[in-house]
């Protein structure tokens, strides 16, 4: 015996291949379907409607399939009220917990939608009194009341508008043959657009951006307003530190442009000497620290949260050793967040990525096509990618959008 | 005032490049050389010596060249007692520590060389009565006796003996242009050699193992005998326990080869049941976890360490949120092993070469030269590369180990 | 003043995005459209037909458009009859000449739907009384008849039957995160299906066949009967006979894995050795060459096409130096092809999807992710890509097809 | 029974690692060697001088590694006199014949040591009166006399003076880890060097030139001057016209950094306009052609060079179809080229790096290392490498070079 259910979905429907994304959905987890209605939009800039039955084995296939669906904006014509029940333990969620999408989404308690309070994927829903937030796993505690099955919950996808001057060109496939002095004019009109509505700049970065040597692009960023919080690990920070106080970064003396193969005992004395200090910023008050990206976020007292890994040397004190506890504190700092760009990184970009509502815009850029692929993979379908080079990329970012800036 | 200090080293010095290498980090350290006396081996087989005044601008410069050079294997001629200082703070070497390498050290104290315990990358050297071990940074307590300054400390490098049939072939360049059959017999040797010895072998793995569909091959080593520790992160485990219950793992239907694109919904519920559990070792005795590598290790009394990183969801119980704390588990771990094989992780490779025994034969197979160079240029010299496909990788390594083995 | 055309299009439109891609090429194009009517295939399994509405500037520009909608299979609902124009210089073709795409064609004449022969990209279509056939630019004279404009052309795409066994797994994107020994099975059964048909199993190849050790399993498979025709450069047939002359292959020792660096001296003894000998065939039957891929193809009277690039040395004498001339005859060696496979080379795998039909069942494997993308965007739409390790590919695949296959 | 030669070398031995690549090479012919003398030079700038004697085991095998060993610029102590045989075929070398290097290289005869014209990598050596040069192998005629047997020839390395401003610092590795600023000033000074010394700047560029927005800072390069000759394929010339006439190229919309997916309708469009033309100089003299970078060069009369490969379409009338002939055209416009600039193409870097003197500064820039790599292991060992964004490079060079260049 099996169960159906009718889910419909609006938008561009013809248009963006999300009809043929979601028919593959339901194929992959094992359940069919009939296409009841579909309302075609007859001009180009119309809206579609589908209908469609979808039918499973059993009702946890067909529950979730829905949840599955929610990801792609396809919700039930007849969503109900939202069911939940009670964790048991710390840390655990019930069993057929909804699993969260980072886009906006309601949920019907008591015939009333609710709005959910701060979107991220791949966690729970809470239900406490008539509020509805996202709280991941590891958060969970035992007696909070966590949402179950498709029912009652309701996600939106963003509007593709598809402006001409928007982002709109950055939709097509990652590559590294795209006109390069577009691109980076577009993201300095996201980060301008973001900072005159309010919104602060967030960055995420590697160690990269101070190998290539773009460390004065970006410092010359910070002075100009355009980088609010930092997202990153142990190892930008090191080597910026490092830079600053020997004049190297593991491997490439800047001024010269010579390698200093491996240098790892510059490194590790950079470490050691912040950490006699007690944390980044009593080194720039102490005096110790004069110089570089991390220097310039203290002066400016913009905020940056550094999660360590299991490679790292050190810490530097600043550094989260916990990573849920890391979690915790990039979760903390996103709020008023309007524009994220990733920069030379996979594993804070990735990480980012996990937690980041997708209405906030996204530009990822690496001299490596996988980055960029890696992240859209994971489900940050808003990502934009731009494969180029890192140093020259934020050079002439910052060319864009610092007025006196000049190349050293 | 210029200060000097006489140095030597020892090997095949014209063969092998490596007096090359000393000369270019005098010079990338702004110091000066003469080369004293050279002592050629005029036989292909020979060893040579040579001499070598290095001459800085001041001492502090000189001793750090001097730390640099016994990288490289270059010791003082006259290298003179150990001096060292007291650790002044929790976590915080004295001024001038010596960092170490990799290699097999001695440290010269009241007139006698000990033996270091323990040779790891970028630690102190800490002096405990007639002992001399390394430590971490992080895990150095005022009071301990800090090594400080090249005085009185000696390393040895390896002696290459280039054997026809060893690993020297591995030396050249990272390529994925080698005759792979010939690489896969000898990673074959070299595990068999190390369980001969009464050694363990030490698998470093990334979740691509269970991507590439070699968990059946990985699982079959486990059973012959071939896996005694595993290093990896949350990602391989939470794949491998997710193909076991579910039959999918992030984005691929194992049995038909279809994608399941992101499919993050089986993936969070995985992460659930095993914390519902408690413990991986608990859902197999529960009868909740029946297959797959992790079961295998489980089931076998094998040793795993899962150390989380920032990207993570969930993470399972097993998992070190920590990761000083994870890096200390691996060390535990380490003893005894005599072969180490990386596969398909960057991360969790980088971490393990920092704290790995140079003396230990190390392979890195990856499909993705990048991973393997950046290996080699963290310090980790030992390490041979091979540029491959991980599942046809692991598939031959099993035919070639395990007696019995059937390719599905 | 606009112009406009009605036209359609079939197949399973809501599930393969094909409709979305329409619409891009007719924004792209600077056009418009109204959707007139659409038929959906309620059921999964369902064709749906949409009649679409497309406007242009003017005639010129929807002409081309309609050209464009043709490689998807979009055809106007009433083509009327095929127009044509002289051709008034050799290897020139009219103003507005109908660019061909490599799907079935056919071409309405005095009423009459004529089936175009060996469909080919980027051609002309040349009416010869009854007959329309592909011809590239270079091989135009003046005087033949050629189809301009759009009129009286129709294409038909391949129904996809995604059927569970075949080939469908492979469209989802190119990877090296797939279970490889899935996907070699399916590139067996490929050859297995084409041979059983009666048909030729093409391949083309780069050096890298030779470099990965792969050359014993390819002529393992040329001795079973699975390498009816070769596509090459000079390299690979030269790196080949330098392997069997000298047992070197620029820079591989391929018994011991020991690298050779460069050794182009070996490289250019062999190509003088052949050219000595007249062709590769002489060099065989004169006892020169007693092994390899290219000995084996002569012993098996197999045939190979052999074409030059400006990088070559040499080369040897039966290497089309000419590359038009080369792709003639790559072109004649095409009938009766019934699978390719395409294996670590970008520039001739390239060249034959230009002139493949896209009938024909086409895998392409690579290390290199890019080899594979470059394919699939070059047009080659029926291109399956796997991105691994093409030494380890090839002796999975003897080990699957050649029954007495053993590993050396 | 064994044979043995005294050879000898100088230079910065101990600093180059060259002595180790000697010893590697004498290995790896089967040969053996003994140390005879080493005059290490002491101080940092000396040059050092060793003697050796290689033993291999009969006359052939000694005199291949003896021309072996001359590319890393090893010499017989007692070269003697040049020997030399009549070729008996047109297009082959008499057996044993002197394989080139493309280092400055001297012919001893009658006592007198002759100066090789033309050094290039893999050619015979033409003995004619008193005239030596080098011919490829395609090209020596029955009765041509050529150098056989290492006896009387002499190379010349060039004497590495590792200045500081020079472009020392692009011996190390390959990486896109190096600060890209100083990078391009080191190329932009390289270039004014040559022209200040009355030499030509030689560009091989590929059709990512078009794809990634660069061809505004190339055109504007090619009107300051700094394009004397433009090395290419049919696809960069093709794809700048295509830009040209309608505004897009190969996917990509210029102007708005929209893709216009394969696009092989305008494609094939412009090359089907320029044959009409009859060639690129007809088309821009007939005003059909009125922008891009092949408008600039015909209208700056600079040269350009363009061969076609086994891909190519059309191709333009200009492109040689044969690519022996292509390699001759390259070679004649070899004459006082002074600087060498790669961007974006390995095949046509390959094919120039290998008959380009090793006396030219070459810069190879691609985003993907493995075309940089590729060079360097052909041979071309002056090559340096940048791992970075084509388009951003180009950009910053023409802001480097170009006084009043604004970015578009």
């Amino acid at each position: 015996m099996t169960v159906s259910e009718n889910v419909e979905i609006t938008g561009h429907l013809m248009d963006s291949g999300i009809l043929s994304r979601v028919l593959d959905d339901i194929r992959e987890y094992g359940a069919d379907w009939v296409i009841d209605h579909i309302d075609v939009g007859h001009e180009a800039a119309d809206m579609s409607t589908a209908t469609i039955t979808v039918t499973a084995d059993d009702d946890e296939d067909l529950q979730r399939l829905l949840m599955r669906l929610q990801t792609r904006g396809v919700n039930m014509v007849d969503p109900g009220e939202a069911e939940y029940a009670e964790a048991e333990m710390d840390g655990v969620f019930p069993d057929g917990f909804y699993s969260t999408t980072n886009l906006p989404t309601r949920v019907r308690l008591g015939g009333r939608w609710i709005e959910v309070e701060n979107p991220e994927m791949d966690c729970g829903l809470i239900v406490d009194g008539t509020r509805v937030y996202t709280l991941p796993m590891a958060d969970v505690q035992a007696g909070m009341n966590v949402v179950c099955g498709a029912s009652g919950v309701k996600v939106t996808t963003p509007v593709d508008d598809r402006p001409e001057g928007g982002f709109g060109f950055m939709e097509s496939d990652v590559s590294s043959e795209k006109p390069q002095a577009v691109l980076v004019r577009q993201v300095a009109d996201g980060m301008r657009e973001a900072k005159t509505a309010g919104k602060k700049v967030l960055w995420v970065g590697g160690p990269g951006v101070v190998h290539t040597g773009a460390a004065p692009a970006m410092m010359a960023l910070v002075h100009a307003g355009f980088v609010d919080i930092l997202f990153a690990g142990n190892a930008l920070a090191t080597h910026d530190i490092e830079s600053a106080l020997y004049g190297t970064s593991l491997g490439v003396d800047l001024a010269m442009g010579r390698g200093v193969e491996h240098g790892h005992e510059h490194h590790i004395r950079a470490l050691n000497t912040i950490r006699k200090e007690g944390s980044i910023r009593a080194a720039v008050e102490n005096g110790v620290l004069t110089g570089g990206i991390m220097h310039a976020l203290v002066t400016h007292d913009k905020e940056f949260v550094l999660v360590g890994s299991v490679r790292d040397d050190g810490p530097l004190p600043d550094v989260y050793t916990d990573v849920i506890d890391g979690q915790r504190a990039m979760r903390r700092a996103l709020s008023d967040v309007g524009f994220c760009l990733m920069v030379a990184t996979m594993l804070h970009s990735v990480a980012t990525g996990n937690i980041l509502p997708a209405s906030i815009p996204l530009v990822c850029v690496d001299i490596n096509p996988a980055t960029v692929t890696k992240l859209a993979d994971r489900g940050s379908s808003q990502a934009r990618g731009i494969v180029t080079d890192v140093g020259l990329f934020l050079e002439q970012l910052a060319v864009e959008l610092v007025p006196d800036y000049r190349r050293v």
